[in-house]
């Protein structure tokens, strides 16, 4: 039984695309209520790319702050419920910001037609109904986000996905130059969110030709902006990283994460700590598992001299390391993807838990 | 102003995944006259997927031979026309076979939906109206017509692709096991679609980052399929060729076609020339256009001793040549791609006359 994956449903790419994004949302604000909800990194608040927002005066502007926590169910039924008390059912939702705010423009428009808190959905194909309208505008590229059928939630137990295809972007708005003033160190770790999802994608028993294509091209892409001659972040650089965060998500898609997510769900459920910086924690220490792809991410780091702490395992309590093992743990598919069938056989809480020692 | 592409809505890919068209197909059974209508290449009527495919008593399957000429508007009208007076509106169309079959199914889909003569229709977003459901199954790779956004007719006056949001397939079901049995000579020639599809999309003023990463790696995966150790029909190079024809039709889509497709479209037309092997004639004699391209073509041709008439023109009148090339010449979109905007002052009816001389 092979996946049957659901696209985004259309795509503008190009340099000042985001120009077009008022057109784009004119044949939809007829719907429901009649206004668009905008939810906003709220880094740009005082940008000039919050006074480019298409807005009307009926609509929302929201600026969320994802520098606190990352999503959480407690947050998007919040803003759900705001929303409909004071204004109603919007004609859509548009995210402008990275992986995070792509995750709450997917989930609120998924929770705006489903009832019940958001921590009832946190898993595969439990939501009811199609959500309402929604479009991605990335402003910082590599975690796929912006193609994924997943929209990620912390919620109290899990830290888990919405994933079905209704969770899938009706309309994604890829403008290069959106990206173009990200801050280094997370230009760096997010863009490693793709690496990392193509090594994972790759090592592991559900890869197969089509997830392989995607994956060979975004690590090609990624060599050339992270080690090539014209590496680091330039115009041309921006584009191709851009499209490499799309494949890398378009192949994990029609494969699986791996040993890497699964570790990095652990650290960020228990620390809070940011999934792309997670990931690259982990994945540091990662060598026995995915030799190459630690090899070249370790070039990557040396050549752009990023910052990535070590010895933060000495910090953590054995409660700490056990409840993030346990996090881990409890991510069958992805280690079934990474070891195979028997992997309970070979992996266990306390194995994690060394794993998480290495860090 | 960039294109805003439509992508498939759902795409299953993988080893016996036919298999699951059945299920697929159940969920929209419920619609309109609840029948579904499948159009299948003649060449499977008495093969063992004929039997396989998953047809209810209600359904009708038509067998189309797509030998005798390519998909024409009057075809197209009269199947709609038949259908409609005897069963009503169906659920849905599912196309299992190429090019042309997946082209009559993506027009017919929308031609149940849109009134009069498809005539009406050649041209960008002149459908009204969304179309029926359409599922396509490829069973021979390379022409893209699986994820393109246009399903090309030929009609009295022109040869033109129905091109809206709409004629993009809600579904495709990509199995590499349907393609095992391709002739040998037919699997060259539309698997060499996809591999001039990327040339002419990498050259020309509308390649860009998301282009060119599709082009890049689908003439890989052509360059392991045809030039390659491995090269040849086996199980792992029709994978290969699956996703080097999805990916090259998507490169082509976000980019445009060239010199090759605006002659070949003048062979179709006039001689009812078969679009790849047209596209063969013709990418052969284009090297002083595309020197790398034809040149690694040519080296394809001798290793699998493919069959390439030349001298062809000889046989032609002059009037056939010059309607040849008054054909091509009124397709200024390709033209201006590959020779720029003022291509007007270098490429004349005279000139592409002398390139059809060559062939």
């Amino acid at each position: 039984m092979h996946k049957n994956f659901k696209g985004i449903e259309k795509t503008v790419f190009g340099h000042g695309s985001f120009n077009q994004l008022d057109e784009i949302l004119a044949e939809r604000r007829g719907d429901n209520a009649k206004f668009m909800l905008f939810v906003v990194d709220q880094y740009f608040k005082d940008k000039p790319l919050a006074k480019r927002i298409p807005a009307k005066p009926e609509d929302s502007v929201v600026f969320v702050d994802v520098d606190v926590h990352e999503p959480t169910t407690e947050q998007i039924d919040n803003l759900r419920d705001s929303i409909l008390k004071t204004k109603g059912l919007p004609a859509g939702v548009v995210g402008i910001g990275g992986g995070s705010v792509m995750d709450i423009a997917k989930a609120v428009s998924l929770m705006f037609t489903n009832e019940g808190s958001s921590t009832l959905y946190q898993g595969l194909n439990l939501i009811k109904k199609p959500g309402i309208y929604h479009c991605g505008v990335p402003t910082i590229s590599g975690t796929g986000a912006e193609v994924s059928m997943t929209a990620v939630l912390t919620g109290p137990v899990k830290k888990l996905g919405l994933k079905c295809e209704w969770t899938v972007f009706n309309q994604v708005v890829l403008d290069p130059e959106l990206i173009a003033t990200v801050p280094r160190n997370w230009w760096f770790y997010t863009g490693m969110d793709t690496y990392i999802h193509c090594v994972e994608s790759e090592n592991g028993q559900y890869n197969n030709a089509y997830s392989h294509a995607y994956a060979e091209q975004a690590m090609k892409l990624c060599r050339d902006i992270y080690l090539g001659e014209q590496s680091g972040q330039n115009a041309e650089n921006d584009e191709k990283l851009m499209v490499a965060s799309l494949m890398g998500g378009l192949s994990l898609t029609y494969s699986e994460v791996g040993v890497c997510h699964a570790l990095s769900y652990g650290l960020s459920k228990i620390l809070g700590t940011r999934h792309c910086y997670a990931n690259c924690l982990a994945f540091n220490h990662l060598g026995d598992f995915y030799p190459e792809g630690v090899a070249e991410f370790k070039e990557m780091i040396r050549k752009h001299k990023i910052d990535l702490p070590q010895g933060l395992a000495k910090e953590w309590t054995d409660e700490q390391i056990t409840a993030m093992a346990t996090v881990s743990y409890n991510l069958p598919h992805m280690w079934n993807h990474a070891i195979g069938s028997d992997w309970k056989d070979k992996i266990t809480v306390k194995s994690i838990e060394e794993l998480f020692r290495r860090l």
